[in-house]
């Protein structure tokens, strides 16, 4: 299961009403957030997620809106007494930039492990969960980013029986760990199904469309996709600071196949989102224009 | 006439209910503003007062929750097309604080010009209003700070008269500029009478209580001082950490004779700061526990 909290909606700037954009996950009781502007802390604090149960930081790119935040939430994350390292991904440079940031932010009593993804596409097992990057279209180097809950195939009880595995083995083989007794290997797959269909989230902010984006959040169970601006009249500005207009953004959920697209990054010159409800719809039924700290629990089918 | 804005009354972290400690200060319709912490620019957009019109930005010191917010406040001003410079006053260090933190905010549109503050005590002239800082007794160097608004004395049109100048010259002699006419020189101190109570804002966080504080604030219309824990038996704490008591804040209000002290920059371990009202008036009557967004408009008498 996967417990999701979209932390803000707007983009650019915050605003009274409007928190930025960024996303935490909650998987077997530890976090992972992706992107951190200013605020995105009292979002959290809001949200009822444990700050100081974040364990990966995964930041999109370096513009204010989607960093800002970051070294206050280490602070924060200090006081409530973590000792444990923190994980903080995202494009070259980001070694640079977080220690540039953390100038106001000696002393945090944990460690802080930047890696920088450096391939067009990368992936990495964090927590449980298989996270893969991916190169987007912007003004500056930016990623989108897919948290994946693979989901093993289902235990064959009857087959373990048959050939002989001790009971105190099955726990481990439905875990997918090998077991060995009395000289004889017991590997997951020969009692383990094909494996099933999993979770995948997939949070895509700032950028183009680009053919990519479609095959990356293929079948995502939820799309959180930027919509900078309603407006079709807008298409011009979009291309010129590399966003996505809300039709770009239905248009890629409706070809990924998507279960679900929440649109985000709104611009600050959007006075109400939900005005053009109606209209993404139109485009892709299954859009939702959701609310700061907008929530959902996935499960598995 | 100084409109003034408390933005915030939290230390160390922003809280959902409560911003980080901020003051702006608006005098002929330009603004400065004290500390920028992560957040403030959300509780500008609230108060209602100009970001684009902030010309100085004076800093207390480095700790994050009092500059984090700094970059985002940058840009957010750059969007809203500003051209003229920025002048940022701070301890020691300032130059390199805020470039490190602008690694974020590039292509302002604007120019940010630091001026680091290297005596114990500095005055400096900007926008009409005399600004003085005092080092105060933090864990970094931090400085306390007054925003003064002079009023010369009345100007005695008799006087003029009877000297035989022009009236079109007065203004500039109300305004304490010398004139000169057919080879006579007429000087303000011709005319003008002893200079006149004008206002004073002292704002104080983060420090201990000091001798050269009680000195500085002296007379302030308005004295803003942080009173980071209410309990008397956080009294050790306070030490160690470089903060006040609600108490020591309130004694310094009463021997620098002010005649109005707003206590700010709450510990996020003080639930309801108004929970110790009565207790502060009892030291110091003309106390206010004062909200977020708490606003006055200082005229002279």
């Amino acid at each position: 299961m996967l417990d999701i909290c979209l932390l803000g909606t707007g983009g650019t700037m915050p605003l009274p009403q409007r928190a930025l954009t960024a996303l935490i996950v909650r998987y077997m009781g530890r976090n992972i957030l992706i992107d951190c502007g200013e605020g995105t802390q009292v979002m959290i604090r809001k949200s009822g997620f444990s700050m100081s149960k974040i364990d990966v930081i995964l930041i999109t790119h370096f513009h204010a809106d989607h960093i800002s935040g970051l070294p206050g939430l280490l602070l924060s994350m200090g006081k409530s007494e973590r000792s444990e390292p923190v994980k903080i991904i995202g494009p070259k440079g980001l070694c640079s930039v977080v220690s540039s940031l953390c100038v106001i932010a000696p002393d945090l009593g944990f460690e802080v492990e930047c890696s920088e993804i450096s391939d067009d596409f990368q992936s990495f097992d964090l927590n449980g969960l298989r996270i893969e990057a991916l190169k987007v279209d912007h003004s500056v180097t930016c990623y989108s980013y897919c948290i994946n809950l693979d989901r093993r195939g289902k235990f064959d009880s009857k087959k373990a029986e048959r050939l002989g595995i001790d009971l105190k083995f099955w726990k481990q083989l439905q875990q997918g760990l090998a077991v060995e007794e009395n000289g004889c290997l017991f590997t997951p797959e020969m009692v383990l199904g094909k494996p099933r269909k999993g979770l995948k989230v997939t949070y895509c902010t700032d950028t183009r469309p680009t053919e990519e984006i479609t095959v990356f959040a293929k079948n995502s169970d939820l799309f959180i996709c930027e919509g900078m601006y309603a407006d079709e009249e807008k298409k011009d500005k979009a291309v010129i600071n590399r966003h996505m207009l809300f039709s770009e953004a239905c248009e890629t959920a409706k070809q990924a196949e998507v279960n679900q697209l929440w649109l985000t990054h709104f611009s600050p010159s959007i006075k109400d989102p939900c005005e053009h409800a109606e209209f993404a719809k139109k485009l892709f039924p299954k859009t939702k224009i959701p609310c700061d700290l907008e929530s959902i629990e996935l499960k598995f089918l």
